[in-house]
């Protein structure tokens, strides 16, 4: 397994094995690898010649006042876990190296954006879009995964790879699960003991939207009520969105009528956790 | 000679030649092609193995009040032009299969856009950013010939190049004029014959203030002066701007001090038509 920490470097390893023939799968992380991170890795590896990882805890998708300082890293864990997979080349750029001085050329997707973490994190999406946009070029995939724990990241990227015709196969890689059901994260590691008990809320208003929902509830207010009356009856669980939206539009619905996605973040002292699930009538 | 319509086409057959290890040069132009088009084929020919030419008015890049409609379109010519030129192949999307319904992804430069043409054609560059990394996916060139002409799209292009990773050289064309030194561009055809004599301004201001430079004179409100007075005794000559800016950065200066482009654009009726030089210390 090579470790690449040069921008270049990795380019001109990538354009190499294109020119070979090879087919390369990426599976772009911010480290402090989990098993989610890992079944990406696994998604991948059957499908390409030569799988990279990414690591690299973006800065231009962090806000002014969120987590970039203290957001874990373990880079010796992460290479062996990558090992384990079979991964070929781990990509570990420095920031200074992947931003120029001066840079001023971001990508921004308009329409997806704005809603859900898009309304709580300004700016965030277009850090995503700017930096997956220069991992592709650098990477050079023929197919990379996401996955779907970040549902509207996923759908932004599958958008951005449409418009601007990147010739890469996007692959939704599923949630996975912590045996008692909160979907994994590098962020549950911010959780105390108490808080990490509470972080169950969030699977467990999606468990009870799905009940809801296949019991014929359809209408959206409904459905959202019975979710925050479930997290609001957890101490110290801070709602910061519930949206119901059209899976393919991420716009709003009043009524379950077609694939919808149920998203919700919810805070915990200062730690926000993510969770979503599709109902399709 | 090739003509590809499709842009799924198009990328299958750039990454098939990538695969098999064959280099592609590009030129993307707006069609109608003159003599300007042409030395940037001839810049790019011996450069690769394969050589395209994108002809594509793009609509993205004209201000709701600009001459898309009117912008001049001959496709038969070009195709002999570009046979002439030993053009492998050339690309000719329709507008409908450039942009997909509900587009909502763009590259944005926001440190050189705002001056210049950018300050009279807001959202141009964004259009022009956007449909060259567009471009670029679909083509897959390892290296894209832009000419000089467009001073300030070319600085863009090579920093959006930069920022966003994409592995292409830019080579950079000379201007071309016509015998009496006016430069080359499409948009010349709609001048009446009065405007086309008026039009030499821009080039006889040009050299104006090559000399006073030479001669000594590094002030910009005083080599501006010049310049304005030459083109202001025109008749029909309106001037949009007359620009003095780092060469590198495109901000502003007061004097002459490093490498700065002169810029400026003049309208005779509704026709805008550019030209610029450089001047070195």
């Amino acid at each position: 397994m090579q470790i690449i920490k040069s921008p270049e470097e990795m380019q001109r390893l990538a354009l190499d094995l294109k020119r070979s023939g090879q087919t390369i799968g990426f599976v772009p992380t911010m480290g402090f690898l989990h098993d989610g991170h890992l079944s990406l890795m696994r998604l991948a590896r059957p499908k390409c010649d030569v799988l990279v990882v990414s690591i690299f805890v973006n800065p231009t998708q962090f806000g002014p006042n969120e987590d970039l300082d203290a957001y874990p890293r373990d880079f010796e864990r992460d290479e062996q876990l990558c090992a384990d997979e079979s991964v070929d080349m781990i990509f570990y750029p420095e920031p200074g190296n992947m931003y120029a001085a001066g840079a001023s050329v971001w990508v921004d997707e308009e329409s997806l954006s704005g809603v859900l973490c898009g309304e709580s994190r300004p700016g965030h999406f277009r850090g995503v879009c700017t930096v997956v946009a220069k991992l592709f070029n650098l990477v050079q995939p023929d197919l990379a995964v996401f996955g779907e724990k970040d549902a509207q990241q996923l759908r932004i990227i599958e958008r951005m790879v449409r418009d601007l015709n990147f010739p890469i196969e996007i692959v939704r890689g599923p949630i996975l699960r912590e045996a008692d059901g909160l979907a994994m994260s590098s962020r549950n590691k911010y959780l105390s003991a108490e808080q990490r008990k509470n972080a169950l809320c969030l699977r467990r208003s999606l468990d009870a939207v799905c009940l809801n929902f296949e019991q014929g509830e359809k209408n959206v207010s409904s459905l959202r009520k019975t979710m925050a009356e479930l997290i609001d009856a957890v101490s110290g669980a801070e709602i910061d969105y519930i949206s119901f939206v059209d899976d393919a539009s991420l716009e709003p619905v009043e009524s379950v009528q077609f694939s919808t996605l149920v998203a919700l973040a919810v805070k915990f002292g200062s730690t926000r956790l993510i969770d979503n699930t599709i109902l399709v009538p």
